[in-house]
């Protein structure tokens, strides 16, 4: 592996092999590269924060190579430069990631102006995120401006991708309230957009239909608040103008707000105090013997017979610290 | 105040004013009672955990406390234990708590059945749901055996209350998808049970058309997962067996899935690891040294000048610990 400080000069020049290995370093889960990693970040940090992240989010066979690709095209057509970036924190009895293939998306891997970035392998969703959280950084320090950060929802990971971008979509399938649509509880609440695609041939009415049904339905349990939904077709790519055109009004109208700087500082806010706790009880973890007292009290809480707070408190008690 | 323990075994026997003093122990903030206030803990943890815990909000004016009182009730006249805690985080500057009047419920507060408590004053959100879960504690050790959490929804207080109970319902007035309902984004979503008030004389045709609405909404956006709708009057009575039922039969099938259990296990561990955290960072806090190079490292976060995963590090880097 480089020096760190190398690959940062490298990779804020647009050199892309360095922002691939960038990435590879800021996904190592091996202690042994985490000072250089740290090191990576620091380095790009002041660089990064540029781009509009968008979230995308939808079932399986919802569409969303295609759709992505249809985007990413009329972004870069706009002068954007585009990165696809996927969260996926499949197992391996799973079988494995089903975003690792770059094929999915012909277009924009081979075009100069956008860099789609396989799927790491899985694990724990915490570690997933952080390491898709630094992977935006890298991108945007390569002066990648529009960040695409993708996921299938397995487990939470929808909640995970909305808590790492300024918008979330949320691509449908035409068919409205049939559970083909796959979706999980809570999910269509953290939506910022709601996308039908397939809008095209045989899916235009259902596709109409189904927006109809979600504008009903998000009035009723949204009120004020509820997002908007549009259809589109990323195949003939009808629709995809105005979806672009409201993403980029949204993205404007909350930074006029002050609502884009908001989220993200609260995202960074929580990333912090995530951070913090993980690395602590990495510390605390390094000994043995606090292993074994957390793990005979948290047992003792699961049992009920221990109020998670007395736990705590009785836990920190027999802790030393200093600065 | 009394010795903790002695507290405990009057408050076991059902003494009502050891109860009272109990959960005002429980709910100092003073720093010269958490001692003793976790020796009452642990005393009353073992006999606490049996009551069924329902959450309700409800915009104000929607019928809390004549909904309560119905179905508190009810639950007497099937031989239960009732006791009514309120969760309400509002600041002095806002007035005041607007739950912290027994008259609200002048038939339950003279019930010999039930127990009602005023709102502790208000403070600091996660201060508030580490008190109301003492509360919890307390009166299922002193005998009650259903628990009803209310809340009127300010701030994030309806998802503390979710986080606490086993069921959590969201009370509505008749008068679906107008905004008047006073919802906020994402409290749909965390309902178990919708309950439209109100729906007696004038209002049972609205009532109902709300019923409709909210059915095909949540069927749009939760699909198979969406909770049960259901109407009623707190005033007239009507429909508050059908409610009793709904929740006893929700309740039996959820322990008998083990989702009940499964439930109270992950709040039990979110709530420990959350005073796990407080309580590190109190015992860090207590070094003005910590303070000032905390403070300094979240600015730089907040400034974007360092990454928060990076900053955490550095912080932890710069303290020491022991076992």
């Amino acid at each position: 592996m480089d020096d760190p400080g190398e690959l940062a000069r490298r990779l804020v020049t647009g050199d892309r092999r360095a922002l691939a290995m960038a990435i590879t370093l800021l996904e190592s889960t091996s202690p042994d590269h985490r000072d250089a990693a740290d090191e990576l970040l620091a380095a790009l940090t002041p660089r990064a924060g540029g781009a509009l992240r968008l979230g995308l989010s939808g079932a399986p066979g919802v569409g969303k190579s295609t759709f992505i690709e249809a985007l990413g095209r009329r972004a870069i057509g706009d002068g954007r430069r585009v990165a696809v970036l996927a969260v996926d924190p499949s197992s391996p009895t799973h079988g494995g990631s089903i975003l690792g293939d770059k094929t999915r998306m012909p277009e924009l891997a081979r075009d100069p102006h956008a860099f789609v970035r396989p799927s790491p392998s899985g694990g724990m969703l915490g570690g997933v995120a952080r390491r898709t959280g630094d992977a935006i950084l890298a991108v945007e320090a390569a002066g990648f401006d529009l960040v695409i950060v993708e996921t299938v929802g397995v487990g939470q990971s929808e909640i995970v991708v909305a808590d790492l971008t300024d918008l979330f979509c949320l691509l449908l399938s035409p068919g409205a309230g049939d559970e083909l649509q796959g979706l999980k509880k809570g999910i269509v609440e953290r939506a910022d957009l709601l996308i039908v695609n397939k809008a095209d041939g045989e899916g235009a009415a259902p596709a109409r239909a189904t927006v109809a049904d979600y504008q009903a339905a998000l009035r009723v349990v949204r009120g004020a608040e509820a997002p908007e939904v549009l259809s589109c077709s990323g195949l003939t790519g009808e629709g995809v103008e105005t979806v672009w055109a409201r993403v980029l009004e949204t993205s404007a109208d909350r930074s006029a707000s002050g609502a884009a700087a908001a989220r993200r500082a609260d995202q960074a806010a929580r990333r912090f105090r995530a951070e913090l706790y993980d690395a602590i009880f990495a510390r605390l973890g390094a000994d043995g013997r606090f292993e074994a007292m957390a793990g005979e009290i948290e047992a003792e809480v699961a049992r009920g017979s221990l109020p998670p707070g007395v736990a705590a408190r009785h836990l920190v008690e027999r802790l030393t610290f200093g600065v």
